[in-house]
């Protein structure tokens, strides 16, 4: 007997019928004699909606009603599904997130896990009760408005809720049967991964592989919850997410992801002195404009130089406005923007041990004649920014570099 | 400066559009200087549509779930006006059901309030801020599940926040403008009313007028809250539910309403002995059916009668069924029913002090040549169940032999 923590996203739980269907899935592992416990989403739409209603409402909206108003959608399902497993003779209740409660900070809109009151939960598991929680939501601490935790946060309730249960494991049941080697839409050969380390899956998450929030892989890692990636249409295994340990051998590179959500700005002329760095990127983070990669040429006279970075599409227009607003102050010449590009990414733990993992992207990239616009590297992954046309050549020639195309 | 509660029904706030001019009412009444508590309705078709899901997901479902799952469109509306409010410039925050908390009884599915805890909303209201508040839904006495009160629910929870909060009045926006001498659709001549008594309401209420929920209406009589109905469409004066002593020149009938959702049953040839009447009407409470209008015929033998009496349509079936399944320990001699049938009933707080009401009734409808099955009377109106074919005939000449018609 486990205990296991099952999440299921909004596909998985489009509708009646497909809440059946994960009554079924839950009604297996409790004949199989675990304690169940499921998380689970809104109805898919039904969180765009909610959040098209709210912008409609008011342009800019507080965040304590914006959070009231979306943590609907999964109060809906969560009851549903314990009628339904009520209905096929498995104890059920449901739980939101006040109920229980799943305490997080103030910060509505993308509230932090801190802490789940455990007991009647753990009373009611041990009674053979399966807990079905409307995922995505929480309680502030002065325990009266509800707090959501960000897109995609049921997979953050999920593995909070094990780490808070000791569970065996959170399964993340969602619409791709596991993690892939790339996007298998690009990469024809891309293969799906038995195991992934969360150190991986965490740079995967942020790099534009939409399988997992990000916040849920730091928590996974930080707790070491083993989460398991699977499809809720299908029975395949899906993909482990363990500790680097559990993989003996590790590829050198287990994945190459892309994200198009970058858009890239170059300051020509910017006066070369210590400094000037600042005076660009504090404005642009007081306006909460994420700069992601940065690169500054070297300088032919020492006096002027060319700087170049990226922020996402989004906040594009807004960093191009902020930036010319100040032209006469920064002292740049001309200001060139450009939103046709993407960021290509290799990740893998195994690149702390061998050379030569960005040698070879760059040598793959410039055999295909893809000019590398700016290059940013961590401990286990380099990305670089190359022209969107590129996409695809670039997943498959760098999935066959690093030898990850099935057989 | 006074204090008002406002409610607003599921018409009033369908769309964002709707809700925005119920934000304008909102801060019409703030701006004249009043303290606002509003109450809302889920949009309109949104609480059937969670009802429909909940019946398609168990068939006899757990009244908490079904609970959980059809609170939820009060909690989007809710936020949405806050919302909408805050961007009009008009402070305001939305309260669900356990926040405030509105404590209730644990009759799931029909709860009854118990408690307002009202300190918070006082401090507030107190410092010019709106109170939005989810209609429909409270929480049970040990505080973790929510509850809602009945369909048309939140019409109670505007009565019992204005009850709780001593408010001046409870005004109650619908898609009607007040209340009518009859249903507007069929007495083309039918009037609205200025005023009308708690006992009237009441009685219109339980007689097929949809405008108010039954219970609402007894707890604005119990602790004498002024209610007003009123369109939220227009800016027509409604019509004022009220004390019995506000209405100077009472008319002796001021409705005549009918409802449809009767069906009448007679068992011939039942036995004419003391207790026979509990033998059938016992087992009908049991399973929960109503028996609304009941007429025993004289014998002639002493010794063999009929019975007839109503159930809602509804019910009628399982009436039936469980009747027959005890015609030979009930001893009657045949079953018939009958579901062509309306009753239509003429209401006025003035018959108490005025005799012959019943009987200018019986005629009218003799006059016409419309023939009477059963006949209930209460203090205040006169019942009768005639064919349904009558219908209109029988409102539109006893709303002229009552002199309501509009001149």
């Amino acid at each position: 007997m486990a205990r296991i923590v099952m999440k299921f996203g909004g596909t998985s739980v489009a509708d009646l019928e497909h809440i059946r269907n994960v009554a079924r899935r839950v009604r297996r592992e409790v004949e199989a004699g675990h304690q169940v416990v499921v998380t689970v989403s809104a109805m898919a739409g039904e969180t765009n909606k909610l959040v098209g209603w709210v912008k409609d409402a008011a342009a800019l909206a507080d965040l304590r009603e914006y959070d009231a108003v979306v943590s609907s959608g999964e109060n809906v399902t969560a009851g549903l599904l314990a009628l339904v497993l009520q209905a096929d003779g498995v104890a059920a209740r449901s739980w939101q997130g006040w109920q229980i409660p799943v305490v997080t900070d103030a910060a509505h809109g993308s509230a932090r896990i801190q802490r789940i009151e455990t007991d009647e939960l753990e009373r009611r598991l041990a009674e053979g009760q399966v807990a079905v929680i409307a995922g995505f939501q929480g309680l502030e601490p002065e325990r009266n408005r509800i707090t959501t935790l960000g897109r995609g946060g049921t997979d953050t309730s999920g593995v909070a809720l094990a780490a808070a249960l000791g569970a065996e494991r959170c399964d993340i049941y969602t619409d791709v049967d596991g993690v892939y080697t790339s996007d298998p839409r690009i990469v024809a050969k891309a293969r799906k991964l038995e195991k992934v380390t969360y150190e991986e899956m965490l740079e995967m998450a942020s790099l534009g592989a939409k399988v997992l929030q990000t916040r849920s892989v730091e928590m996974a890692m930080k707790h070491r919850v083993r989460v398991q990636v699977r499809s809720s249409f299908s029975d395949a295994p899906g993909t482990l997410v363990v500790d680097e340990d559990e993989i003996l051998e590790q590829a050198v590179v287990s994945g190459v992801t892309y994200s198009r959500d970058e858009a890239k700005i170059t300051l020509m002329g910017v006066p070369d002195r210590p400094g000037f760095a600042a005076s660009i990127f504090g404005p642009l983070a007081e306006a909460a404009i994420n700069v992601d990669m940065i690169v500054q040429s070297v300088s032919g006279d020492g006096e002027r130089t060319d700087m170049t970075f990226t922020v996402t599409k989004h906040d594009l227009a807004r960093a191009v406005e902020l930036l010319s607003g100040r032209q006469a102050d920064l002292a740049f010449g001309e200001l060139r923007q450009d939103s046709d590009v993407v960021k290509v990414s290799v990740i893998g733990v195994g690149m702390r041990s061998h050379a030569g993992v960005a040698q070879k992207m760059f040598k793959t990239l410039a055999d295909k004649g893809i000019n590398i616009q700016v290059i940013s590297t961590s401990e286990i992954k380099v990305s670089v920014l190359i022209s969107e046309a590129y996409t695809e050549l670039a997943l498959r020639s760098l999935h066959t570099a690093y030898g990850l195309d099935a057989v």
